[in-house]
């Protein structure tokens, strides 16, 4: 920790800071510039926060010299952590990139099987499907709730398919590991912190979304408190941020994003271009633009009839079309799965 | 409702969402101009969401002309809600500006005492007190629980204060009303739809802080999930956006937020300068900012001793140059009373 | 354009509005709805600006239903635009997308060589380099002037490349072009309308770097600025945005905003990872992004010598780096250039 | 300046950064913690940009301890810049805040004139008005050049009232010296360095408004580049950042960057809330909450028929409603103009 001290700061100041730095187990370095002073701190940040340093007069700034993420951190565990699911299917590492496809709210038993039937065509490993549906607006569709469950977990035993649905509700827990395999939680929840810790306590491996102003420490401390909790199966998803400009997309994706938590962190991240954008024509080039930077995984929304969707139908593909695109970024994942492993056993 | 149709829509695409806007209820004029197609659609939005429209083929932009909260708007209620307690204090309309005040978080009796004190020699309201703490980090410290609002009450039994306290958990909520006066739901929970559903069934009155990153419809779709839950009583608070720069300022406050929301909201607003900047010389001048603009009170922090406060000491202001600011406070607030009530007597 | 006039605006306010456009050649429609009032004016919004709609007393809001951008609008052109140089090489359309590298600004001659001809080597069409460099801060490096495009020009006659520097004064233009093949405009003059007029009355080819803070539609009327003016080979530059977020990256890269542009306008637009993410480590995976969500080019900066570099080192790729990111990002080239052949002929 | 390496950074990589940096003439302290390698280095950062030894390889983070603004800075200059005119007007210190008012562009003679009388009888000192108009668009209007300056300077001698329009390029300068007493750099061209030079090198004052998306770094920077020229006479101008929420004010103003400037900074500091807002009811309280945390001066839009402006008529106030509100602001300068003035005559 390095503590800069303002320039008009008094020899007393320095010397408060230094107790306390002293009684809290630090190594001091004091060092006297021209014109400011700095005090260096070795020793475990864990026992004392930097905002209490902040809070003693004189002090201009607190540096943390180490990411504040630990569990999450490569520093703490270097090798790509694998999410590896009863029948198989795995994320993360040097694993194919998995599909999480479906409605965004789930309407109908007829229609969700037809999205299932043509996601498990497809190759697809997961279906998605909201039960619980957090709106902006009191007055919009909130979802069918346990009904919808029901049906996801119908839908997967029809075809196979591993399924996901989003928890907003600590109570709610329980009842929906009955029904599903990966809990979700949304953007807005990502500081819900009663919550985090709630799926942390939970088995189930956790997709958990970055919020719209999340900075990538803010994303990766939100993870850090599942993780903390004791559930160790952590999947990131970058979905788009808020930005100055929303007249053409929802979002901005940050899609630089995802090579930079790869560097940081060992947890597996997918990408989601239909919140990230709202846009169905983005959906195709900003699900390559993610896999083609290193993305474990794609979700994406699909509905058998985009416009009679109680939610989201304007970024949902309909099934045909997912088809189509679920086809080329096939292609585009076995070519990049294909590289990646020629170039892990060869040269890198 | 106006939806603008793409260049190149069909007429088949343009009767598709006739039929279904006829089917739904409303009146439609259709007008093609020379380059774009243009329908408008009379009647209750309520029965559709503009996101279904948006999912049609050939549609541009779906463009609501009436805003879209309704309770918290002053299209519905045009008069000021004034929020009376049973001391006989008032927030909100032509009522003087209050003044919550306390540290944090609480960590002992004797601390928060004093800083109870002397909040209610300088004619402050309220005491506000953390009892559990929303903190990005897991490491950080997260309150006292029960055993802090248990101090709150005893200090408001000293002083005759009102207290206030953060509410993170819809199960905390009963326990809570048990000690303090008003909830308060903080910024990352400001999309955190089930408690707000929760306390909208409370019958406390609640202060809900801006998120980091809503927009003023957003903030005022948060407050009408708890007005629609049936608590009238909802005080909204300016606590600074995030910007582009935090180098000097935590977050940048939003103060004409104050003059917008008073013209769209009949709902009281406060101003939060120490959370708003996150440092202790701006205090000062950022309340005195949202005084002037028409702010219903402030929020400060205040510790017994910043440099050994648990979180924020930073931004927290040490007692005495708390009276200090209080008193020059305090003149702004009667001086702009005076004004107003003279000029509502006499002129505008 | 549709004027939607206040809640409680008066008739009088209304005929106001109305005979101002009827006296500015618009065809009106009025129409009360319940609670709001709407007039659409069908007409040459060219005749007046919706500001001075704005300022009526009455108005609420002004919303125009055609984009401001015309000359660069496929409403105007619908085929993509193409460059062509005198070597053959071409920018846009269906063609192979390029390659723009070299230093962030120009040093000294041989480490400017060794970079082109390592870039020629690779496959590259364009040396880039600055002469005049625009520096945040008064004592930074500025840049060497006429020598630099001196270098370049020489470094051109050696290897065959395209040149490309970024002009800041229009008086500079006319000296330029003897030694350039390409103007560039950097971030920060995005909205310098006189130098944009300037490039706008040359003959050369303009490469227009998006500002920090620019929305799309005001990227798309800088460019505009530069069409009106009778240039129309305008080359666009995503290079990242500003966010709230610069621990890891420098700017956000919207990656979306190619696919976005391509949708709304003819113009070629690039791609520059460089300045984009600040990083060394994200070139290669940004670059691809751009590559496979349709750039039709990528600029790239590369130093002989990055840890003497007198600008930007930390996000230049030394020449050996340089060689081996080219080599694949060639084969992600060829295979997308294959594939949208492919496509167009066969299929869509 | 502190380099932080990375993690898994070698010696011989630290040894070759503290060679450099010897070599520069900096003292080195090295450190190694358990985890990060630190290293600090104490002398002149003028002889080397952090840029540089970001560039080495091993490098994690460099860390400057200084601001980089040097003329603009309080470190070098501790006491308040105070611009005083031939007319014995003072802008800055501890002088009355000054009010600059005016339309947007300058139209006609007779409207122009108006607004100066008025101006003048509410005790305005400036009158402000657009000769150059930087638009975004190419097809709004871009000012009626000279002859607006002659309008200005005829209001001027009629008047008494000092004058202050925008500069838009370096060849205009001179001439427009001829008219002007104040020249402007408008927020589109604060990183026009060309334009900032140029007018450094003039000696009339200079107005700098805030780019868009300009961090207070930056700002002070861009102040610093025209102090660099030898001008010293700058006059910062807070007029709203960009921010995620465009729907009901144009902008978000900063009003807090106005006492952080004060600290950092011994320049004078105005707001303008025409362009903060771009709303016709928020020109008055958020020029009051300028005037509250200590703004030296206010710049109004006024315009004698706004619904006839040529340009930005929703945000300039009419005549009679600028009488009222300037009134309202004189009353509130005075207040605080006595209240400063006793402060530091007595207390602090």
């Amino acid at each position: 920790m390095i503590i800069i001290m303002e320039r008009n700061s008094t020899e007393a100041q320095e010397q408060k800071v230094i107790d306390f730095l002293k009684e809290s187990g630090f190594d001091i370095r004091h060092k006297k510039g021209e014109i400011y002073t700095v005090i260096d701190a070795i020793g475990d940040k864990t026992t004392i926060t930097p905002d209490r340093l902040s809070a003693f007069d004189g002090v201009k700034e607190v540096k943390i010299i180490r990411d504040p993420f630990r569990l999450a951190s490569r520093d703490r565990k270097a090798d790509d952590t694998v999410i590896e699911f009863a029948n198989g299917v795995k994320i993360g590492g040097d694993n194919k990139p998995v599909s999480i496809v479906g409605p965004c709210s789930v309407e109908d038993y007829e229609g969700l099987l037809k999205v299932a039937v043509a996601a498990k065509e497809m190759g697809c490993e997961f279906l998605r499907g909201g039960a619980f549906k957090p709106r902006t607006s009191p007055y919009d569709f909130q979802g069918y709730g346990e009904q919808a469950l029901k049906f996801l977990k119908q839908a997967s035993e029809e075809t196979g398919l591993l399924t996901v649905s989003e928890v907003m509700d600590a109570s709610d827990i329980d009842m929906m590991c009955d029904y599903i395999d990966v809990l979700q939680i949304g953007a807005r929840n990502v500081q819900n912190f009663k919550l985090l810790h709630a799926v942390g306590k939970s088995n189930k491996p956790v997709i958990l979304k970055r919020g719209l102003s999340s900075t990538i420490t803010e994303f990766l401390l939100a993870a850090e408190h599942i993780l903390s909790y004791g559930n160790p199966n952590v999947i990131l998803c970058e979905r788009g941020i808020r930005s100055f400009d929303g007249k053409y997309t929802r979002n901005v994706m940050d899609i630089a994003s995802i090579p930079v938590i790869k560097k940081l962190s060992h947890l597996p991240i997918i990408v989601d271009p239909s919140h990230g954008t709202g846009q169905r024509y983005l959906i195709e080039p900003m699900a390559k633009a993610g896999l083609v930077v290193g993305a474990d995984g794609i979700m994406i929304e699909v509905h058998h009839n985009p416009e009679k969707a109680l939610s989201d139908g304007k970024q949902s593909l309909p099934i045909p079309m997912f088809k189509e695109v679920m086809g080329r970024l096939n292609k585009l994942s076995d070519a990049l799965h294909y590289e990646k492993n020629c170039l892990s056993a060869n040269i890198v």
